[in-house]
């Protein structure tokens, strides 16, 4: 996938995102800005992410039993959902809504790619180990993979 | 991916999503229940189907020209999502939250899991075609996926 092919398809995707959350957005009274859509598609990545990813957190930290199949199927999610993250911080977006994302994703941006990219590779090197049937390196994969969430959580997301 | 898996991991995503969401929930000022979760989930599906979509219905009505690794990209990350609804209408979901998700998904489960086979083939059609290089018939499969979406939204979803 060429990243020119991303940056041509993404003007099209604000205006297409607009009607396709409107339903959201008449709920809640107020029809989306442009920043507010992009705000919305990045934390239903993320949403989609955490939802897959906390099952594995669970299984490395022996809070559920380990599934083979559960852990292919949710590693391979998370490895593909990751890089989309990479669309999803226009500098636009930066303050709208109610976000966690800290100035600092656009401010330091040469920080925020690294530790996304970071997270990224890691889930990739855990998708990768979820193919394989060493439980061990598996477990180990997924603490790999939370730590690169954290460590860019800690640096560019506010506390709760 | 058998279906046993999915079961056995939901119980597991449940509790680990309310980890992940916990932000939105302090932003909100509430902690989400089981059910809150399970539509916070649902949404950033939709959220993130819906933004790869976008541009597919925008290309296929002439609004945006044609770009073949653009459609390629986002006709693939529809269907690789579009089955993973199934797993995003828990019972307990229903009437939960600000949703439009109608009773009858849960009333008429066997009319609702048709019309949402009916998307997910569609979309998988659509990434077939995407693979090819016949514009023509691209086009034609966003707008029977389309109709697969509208649809399932006619029936099961309310209206804006």
């Amino acid at each position: 996938m060429k990243r020119s092919a991303w940056m041509t398809g993404f003007s099209a995707v604000l205006v297409t995102v607009a009607g396709a959350l409107a339903m959201q957005a008449s709920l809640a009274g107020d029809k989306p800005s442009k920043a507010e859509l992009e705000v919305e598609y990045r934390q239903g990545l993320y949403t989609v992410i955490a939802g897959n990813f906390g099952p594995l957190g669970a299984i490395a930290a022996d809070k559920a039993p380990f599934d083979a199949a559960e852990v292919k199927l949710r590693a391979g999610r998370v490895a593909y959902l990751a890089p989309i993250l990479k669309e999803a911080f226009p500098a636009d977006s930066s303050g709208v809504g109610h976000t966690a994302a800290k100035p600092e994703i656009w401010t330091d941006k040469a920080g925020f790619d690294k530790a996304l990219q970071a997270f990224i590779d890691s889930s990739a090197a855990l998708a990768a180990a979820a193919n394989g049937s060493d439980v061990g390196k598996i477990k180990a994969a997924i603490g790999e993979t939370g730590k690169t969430c954290k460590a860019c959580h800690d640096k560019f997301k506010a506390k709760d």
